[in-house]
């Protein structure tokens, strides 16, 4: 019996769920919470979908998005909690990890986990994002895939993949696009929306954080800022910046790129990107942070200037020699 | 007979061959170009690629793409002039419109031309990219596509659906793109090279460019200008704005945008975008310009100041009445 049909197996012993994702949620977490909650609905079983954080206004565009919840029902009592593109409670919520009311807990993930905190997992290693563990368990529930959940869940591949830039993207990938756009999902009606619908905002603070931009290290290493100060002149909040670590690692030449960002007096958020030559998980897992080998990140107590220093003299170590 | 088989017959009989695309150009002519004389190669004939303007930085790592020549060879004599992704021969020089040496053109492309100056043509509409033709081309004259013609391919289709984003974008699309993976395109260095191989100098000038960023009309159109003075104070050239159109679209609530650039002093080239509510070829057409619904160009004389009033006003007179 396989990983998909085993967990299949418990999704049909269970009658209510809390499907959940984590907090300041993604389009993978999202997508895949809700095509899961459709999912199981067909499977007659009662769902409730919980975050503890608003929807970001690019997913608001989503089928069945109005179904999220960012309280627990007080008392309730349910039989599973599924926990989504996650596999720790307090990623969750606090609330989450608290609660009384789960007789069991599992996971469905496209990471391999360490220290999930879960009875039974679904975890797919070769799915390019957790929407496509959905997927493929729904079509080995027999579930059928309409066009809302294929919307949903194209959303999830074009997230993970960067809009199929990503190393990820293989023929597999691509294939499975094509599969869903034939089952209803709208690429134009998805770029779109996750594209093209930031608030003016976003873009000042692109303006400003963009004039920090320098390189390093010969020109393989590149790093930008986005300060406190930023956000307050430019009205943006730290979450309009959660695509800007592109632009650094965007310029030729550069190895390693790192985005520096103040969340909050004396605490970076630093956000690191590669291109070939270097694992910046590793690089991120010294400092107490991790990742994937392109994309890591690490927080770092301390000034900016201090971050800054810490994080190029790692890089410099990193770096191979040139050839 | 149907086109292809028809078109293929033209180039049997021929044995040398220009081929070449329009100037300032772009991946899509560019890849087709390549490709085309690779097919050409294997089916023994004889050819030349070229193009008046250098290849911009981020298509040199194309394969073949040191195969072109800025030149025509003098008193050459060639059987067929192939344009590519481009009708009209002015659009590929004057060097090429005045040249003597062909004893016939034709013309491959994917969009329906109505001025097209060539003897035979291969248009087909229904393909995403003039790679899409190409690619077809080959499959239909049975010439094999390896790694390095899947490529190129590859990247026509990225180029022309910016990375499968916009509304061209269909299933079709997807599994070709699958297909052309499978034969040994690699999407993450075709977008590691098309998308992160920009000098800082274009940073610098986006965020100059962004400063200026504004929205009218009810936040329904939005503006963002690359002026002389930007180019000169970040040492950028106007190339590097070639995508910066994209920006001011991708404000939410905005659904027609612009990009003004000081291309010389009184001349100012207006990129324009939308997202459903309005035509913008329509809009372009009035004023001598052109493209496609979703994204067209026009030049205008003047100063930008006044460029920017006249463009104002047009696209309130297109927009549709809110609801």
């Amino acid at each position: 019996m396989d990983e998909y049909v085993s967990f299949i197996d418990q999704l049909e012993r269970a009658n209510t769920f809390v499907i959940a994702s984590h907090y300041n949620p993604d389009g993978d977490g999202i997508g895949s919470c809700v095509a899961l909650g459709m999912a199981l609905e067909r499977m007659d079983k009662e769902i409730v979908l919980y975050n503890r954080d608003p929807i970001p206004v690019n997913l608001r565009f989503l089928p069945g998005i109005d179904r999220f919840v960012s309280e627990l029902p007080a008392d309730g009592q349910f039989d599973m909690a599924l926990m989504v593109d996650c596999a720790q409670r307090k990623r969750i919520s606090d609330e989450f990890a608290a609660y009384q009311g789960f007789r069991s807990y599992s996971c469905i993930d496209h990471h391999l986990l360490e220290d999930a905190e879960a009875d039974y997992f679904l975890l797919d290693s070769e799915a390019a994002s957790t929407g496509e563990v959905v997927f493929r368990l729904m079509q080995r529930a027999g579930v059928k895939v309409d066009a809302d959940v294929a919307q949903l869940i194209y959303t999830t591949l074009v997230v993970d993949t960067g809009f199929f830039k990503y190393s990820t993207t293989d023929a597999r990938v691509l294939t499975l696009a094509a599969e869903l756009v034939e089952l209803g999902a709208d690429p134009w009606v998805v770029a779109k929306n996750i594209e093209e619908s930031f608030p003016l905002e976003r873009f000042k603070l692109l303006a400003s954080s963009l004039a920090t931009l320098e390189t390093d290290l010969d020109g393989r290493y590149a790093s930008m800022d986005v300060t406190l100060k930023m956000l307050e002149e430019t009205g943006a909040s730290v979450d309009h910046s959660e695509e800007f670590a592109v632009y650094p690692r965007s310029i030729a030449g550069v190895e390693v790129s790192a985005l520096f960002r103040e969340v909050e007096k004396n605490l970076v958020k630093v956000s690191l990107r590669s291109k070939d030559a270097v694992d910046v998980s590793a690089l991120a897992r010294k400092m107490g942070g991790g990742g994937h080998t392109r994309a890591a990140g690490v927080r770092i107590r301390g000034s900016l200037k201090d971050a800054k220093l810490k994080i190029l003299d790692a890089v410099k170590d990193a770096l191979p020699e040139e050839e």
